[in-house]
């Protein structure tokens, strides 16, 4: 498979644009790039992520610009005669505005991000691994899909093929709804006393840390899946409904919360792969410089594979609590490795 | 302050209580150690809890029994002349139980647990820098409240002051509700198809972890604190109702996704401490033992603390991607630093 040959136009010089441009000047493409912007697009040629674009012909257009403005952009971007993908993060709307004929025509959308945007927060390995959704519409043709396909695969993520529908159902439920949900969670702390805030531990955390995103960004992603955001959160009025009689002694809570274990096993392992069963340890550490990475010293040399970490300290305190998250299967020989070499573990 | 002098009796030898227990005998208190299961009080006498105890006075009785059993357990406790507290996670229900002289009892709550459960699962560790609520009633004693303060920081948690109906309320806002809209959440997965959970980011793995917890033991603690959990379920109806008019085209999307941005600015920074500016620096890691290791021993050259730790990789690739939190005026040292290193880095 080398269809892919280039060259590539990437209009929309932002986070998404750039890091797509990154990606293929490295593997040997040449990219031209576009933006309203001119000085992205220096900021993003002076970062290597292609030439301004003046007119040249090119295999594949890469539509890289905001949600309102998607559709416009695609349509003007298709009369070129080129293969045309865009990374909106909702795939049916822009096609419904689209017209003539759109065998060339393929939507994406890459699930990377950043807290940051514009080029300088690009980079070549945004897309390392991440599911990005390829969704051909009934008109596709499979020359085109199969572009699409290789460029995905050439930024390094992994091509997940759905319907454009399919896709922003998919979105709603997995990503849009519990953004909404975390907002709804936090909006309740945001005029309780500190004094009761004080009491919040890792979970309400967790659970409402992307509910600090962008409103306007947001906004225009759930304007723009309105029909299948509705769809879930009508779902979850439900659900809420039976949830409230459940706890006011009426129905069966346990099956609610039983229902939420299961769905929490739903989720693949992370980008797809199998489910991994892992286990926690815990590792007191000294908080200053230089202790963490005796830790991790100390780990690596005992030949155990950290999956995850979670660092739980107050700067305020001489010692951190380091969650190392490994295979189950390795959790004991850790901790009796990191016991040998002095630190203080929690079983 | 060193009115605490023991002993302290523990009834309970659970998680909570065997901590305890470890904590107070480190400090040269001693502690009796009481339990139903016989093997528990074995087991955490083995591991340095305390001894079993066998009906001699204590100066201080901390009743870690589950929430089912607490009203009981307390009174029976309270007949004995000793201080009592507990360590319940629901206040107000066990104080309604009680009967006769209450000056000599003050409920608490230390914000600490693990997935985990039973004595093995203990630590002297376990509530370094957490909160711990301290919640007396109108007829606590003053002797009752210092004493019980006492505990808490002995143990290495930070005192948080609440009345019993106070507690219930904030916990009901900062842990339960998070709990049960994760619960919604991940419910919303358990039926969809594989290939839609395929797109699942980073974004809702954190928002449903904690709907992975032991659907018998939430019952109790959502059946103890119905009331408070009743009321802020129904605020969160209303909001929904006014969420699904906006996403339907009739009110403001954007004043609501604002007021979630506003509570994830209210939690404060983690154990109370002040919220310090940070930035994360991303950096690529190729993913077998000892990289982490490396990665960790050039961030600590650098002179700069970490203040938080993700690691994003699937186990099939070469290259993870892993995320340094650190004080926003730190970031750009790191980053210089780590690239001299000839680390890949993602601004």
């Amino acid at each position: 498979m080398s269809e892919l040959t280039g060259p590539i136009r990437v209009i929309g010089a932002g986070l998404l644009g750039t890091s797509i441009g990154l990606a293929a000047s490295r593997r040997g493409i040449t990219v031209y790039l576009s933006d309203t912007r001119d000085e992205h697009v220096r900021t993003a040629s002076g970062l290597g992520a292609g030439q301004p674009y003046a007119g040249q012909p090119v295999q594949l257009v890469v539509v890289a610009v905001p949600p309102d403005h998607l559709g416009e952009a695609i349509q003007s971007a298709l009369a070129d005669g080129a293969i045309v993908t865009d990374v909106g993060s909702v795939k049916s709307p822009a096609l419904r505005e689209l017209v003539g004929d759109l065998s060339r025509y393929v939507g994406s959308h890459p699930m990377a991000g950043s807290e940051r945007s514009g080029p300088l927060a690009a980079s070549a390995a945004l897309f390392d691994g991440r599911p990005w959704a390829v969704t051909p519409h009934a008109g596709s043709s499979d020359h085109a899909v199969a572009l699409v396909t290789e460029l995905v695969e050439l930024c390094g993520a992994v091509p997940i093929v759905l319907s454009p529908e399919e896709h922003d159902q998919a979105v709603a439920r997995t990503s849009h709804l519990p953004h909404l949900l975390a907002v709804l969670v936090a909006g309740r702390l945001a005029e309780a006393p500190a004094q009761h805030l004080a009491l919040s531990g890792q979970g309400v955390r967790d659970v409402t840390r992307i509910a600090a995103s962008d409103p306007m960004m947001w906004k225009q992603i759930i304007g723009a899946n309105a029909e299948a955001v509705l769809g879930v959160l009508s779902e979850v009025r439900e659900q809420l409904d039976a949830l409230i009689s459940a706890v006011d002694g009426d129905g069966d809570i346990v099956a609610i919360l039983e229902r939420g274990v299961a769905g929490t096993r739903a989720i693949p392992g992370k980008h797809g792969g199998p489910l991994t069963p892992t286990r926690s340890v815990f590792v007191s550490v000294p908080d200053h410089p230089g202790e963490l990475a005796r830790l991790f010293a100390d780990a690596g040399a005992s030949e155990v594979n950290i999956e995850d970490v979670r660092i739980d300290h107050d700067p305020g305190r001489a010692t951190g609590l380091v969650e190392l998250v490994v295979r189950e299967d390795r959790a004991e020989h850790l901790l009796s490795s990191l016991e040998a070499r002095g630190w203080t573990v929690h079983r």
